[in-house]
């Protein structure tokens, strides 16, 4: 994870993925790294971004994209899930089932997704740091990042609250910081960058900014992008839109071309690993599948 | 379940889901029942469709499909995870977490899906009818559908055999019998039912002859209709592609209008209750989080 | 559980389990009811009592819990989890799980064990009764059972915070007061009593006044005494001390008499009604396991 | 692990443990490393030992049970869970969630208990060949130790088959071999030995033939043996008992002394820890829990 999380001529892009399929996918696309979305993941879960669902819900998710996939995953550990201790359990666990860093906000708990509602309270700064000094002294892997996610300036408090939030969220441990807005444009993002001066790499998250060209990602200097729910968003409409054909046409005939073949989805699972371990390890090959 | 699961004069159909935001979309778009498969739950989560998946697993699956919806809910249970001990352990959890019915296939423990490699075994009548009774003195719910799915056809054992199994499975307590088929049209499917003459209703999985028009199957007095993998096929080739643009572009923009909006996402897990419920459980509700 | 939390001529006694084993055993001892104690659970889980377990966590072991027996569960929710969302949460879930009743407690999260240091911060009034009402307006059983467990007098806060607070749980629809204490002897239990004069059912557990004799319960109107981790604690002893002597002696010769027999362990665990259903639903008994 | 399981000059012991707490616990009495039984896993779980736990659950069950010591942990993986690519996707999962060996057993799945009823079909050897294989080619740790447990001797096979299936286990890559016996006295074991000589580790598990002593063991070059469930019959008496007693009292205080104390739960769990890391991540102690 540490390679997509530095400061380089060019950013870094992580794709949004909330179980082990959309992980395949997005690997198979050719992505170097992975966003285990909390939004994301939350709502395949049935949940809403709220804490809803438990910290072992979200690392038994973590864990089956790990095992579907060979590239890093940075999870969305929301606010760490409780305090120091409830935060240093969780990215312990991850850690332990195939996580390659976590990203923590400087909410409380439970926390609301970041597009919904105003007036989010943020944690206070030295509470929130002993979460991430805890997860720090919990995780001895080099390779392992923290990313301090700030929240400042989503909840009115401005960019000077961002930038001392960064600073000391950097003293604390923090390998990354990721600076967060849910403004149309980038312009509190590049201010927050120009002030910030790669003291750490910076993580943005443009859902809503999303016009912006890469090019000026580049020039501010960002470390890593992430396109934080693309993939759910597209298998909604998509199941949306197909699920409202057949409904209307009593029939699968119409969808047949638009929808991917069972032999894509074999190969993106593996299927001849399978048949090929068959003929390795079951004697009388003439009793298997094949 | 039991009324989507009935000889009448036009078949039921079921949607297929694999996760609580594929369940909901699928009711959403107007469908009456549901198809837990096997196949689409296993690719989620990163197997395959070989009883990689623990039983386990699929409960958890299928409880938060139950959670995330209002409308029955069928589930693929494979052969029944075992021997007749398994499978009512597995029927029953499955009930009490939210199933309306199980489906329960006629071969050994790990199966392979239907639709890869060749001569499946198929288990013994005998042994299977067990499974099937084991699972009907379980569970006294009278609502509760077992169906009974007959592999014989697609293991080449003929229209003979697939009769005899039926008339075995209907004696040992099935409320339904599932004639599968891997052809690309429907004859071995219709002389099945016409030789059968609705003794116990039809459920069918039209995957691989998908062009035959429902009035056919209204013809042959087919009960039920699986679209058993569509949600999952169309998320997948859409993924593939927004996956396939994003990285292209190194960029978000384009894929912008095809994508479902976060305010879809929002409607469908219901975050409108969770803003409701914080004014009416939260004091200050100027503290919350609108 | 009702029947186990009212007011009545004696109390009413919960035994503490924190698997589906002791629950199991409590059962055959004769107990009507059981306790599923956050601390014995956290406990056997590897965990410690400060909501280091998910909710989840406790899900999972309450159902095999419940499996197990036919005794109704009054389980120990701590604080609730988070705020009145995760609490209606985890209490639906629990419902849907096996539970008949929870117990919530007016502290923050995460909890700490109330009998582990000082100062535990209580929750303010209004904020824990949205919790309380939130698990009302959630579950519709009637034979649910929602326990207001009341921490003022172990944070100090004295007889007439615990009132105050009884009397708004009682408005917010608790069904009944668990009234905690810490002290070597009951008399501020009983001070409590005599002050709310039953206008709910009361809920204690004398783990620290465990020398008061039932008769004093009875007198004053106690309707339900939890015995909060004596299972466990058993085992605990058990274990330690079998351990050292088959580790001094190096054999298990010695320690046979003073371990319960295999059969016990069948009996309890009832493995003849697997051989009787193999009788029934094997074929060829013969090559079933007996 | 594999210390533990070599040949030398004298056994090495492994002691039952179920859950993290019991592990906890004959970590702390000197052991030096532990079996995950899976009939006390089983029985913990509430299920019988009959494979009808998932291998999910006890996945999850180890996992704690590793999270609780520092000692290695040979976990009872039953018959492997179903074929080659079950056992195998179990014991990956096994080992990355903290076991130090698997024992896989020569039956099929599911299994039963090898004291409960008799009879049991062996597995093929050539097919039972192919799950070891399957296994030692999925897990490339060189710390990690596959058993082949021999079940030939309780089905009544006798020597010539025990050897036979020791030696082909031994080709298909197993580090040790576990043989079985549920006679009264280890004659048929040291007939097995005598045979074998140590062509690789010998473990064996006397729970029926509890009464010989260990130099016999010695002698007979045994490298390993397992004290299979002392800890789950020691709780259980213990835990049969307290209820009793607490029953028959309709009090505790006659118990008190037989029981752990809370300051030993406290003390085993680690509860210090958590208290000094209060101090260290969290602001203003004063309002932290000591």
């Amino acid at each position: 994870m540490r390679e997509l999380v530095h400061i380089g001529a060019a950013p870094s892009f992580l794709m949004e993925a909330h179980d082990a399929l959309s992980a395949a996918i997005a690997q198979k696309a050719g992505f170097k790294g992975l966003w285990a979305s909390g939004l994301s993941i939350s709502s395949s879960l049935g949940y809403r971004d709220a804490n809803e669902a438990s910290w072992t819900d979200l690392v038994n998710v973590v864990e089956r994209m790990a095992d579907a996939t060979s590239i890093p995953i940075l999870v969305d550990a929301d606010s760490g899930f409780g305090n120091f201790n409830n935060a240093r359990i969780a990215a312990r666990k991850l850690h332990r089932h195939g996580a390659h860093g976590v990203c923590v906000e400087d909410k409380g708990f439970p926390k609301m997704n970041s597009f919904v509602g105003d007036r989010h309270p943020l944690a206070e700064v030295g509470e929130f740091c002993g979460r991430l000094k805890a997860i720090k002294d919990t995780i001895s892997d080099p390779e392992f990042v923290l990313v301090a996610r700030i929240e400042a300036l989503i909840a009115g408090h401005g960019q000077e609250e961002a930038l001392t939030r960064a600073h000391a969220y950097a003293d604390a441990g923090a390998d990354a910081i990721l600076i967060h807005s849910r403004k149309s444009n980038p312009d509190e993002i590049f201010a927050f960058t120009r002030a910030w001066q790669n003291r750490l790499p910076v993580v943005i998250v443009p859902t809503k900014y999303y016009r912006t060209p890469v090019a000026e990602y580049c020039a501010a200097g960002i470390a890593t992008v992430i396109w934080a729910n693309h993939n759910m968003r597209a298998a909604i409409a998509a199941m949306r839109d197909v699920c409202g054909r057949i409904m209307r046409d009593g029939a699968i005939a119409g969808v047949e071309g638009d929808v991917a073949t069972l032999e894509e989805l074999f190969d993106l699972m593996n299927y001849d690993e399978l048949a090929a371990a068959e003929e390795r390890y079951l004697p009388h090959a003439g009793n298997g599948h094949r």
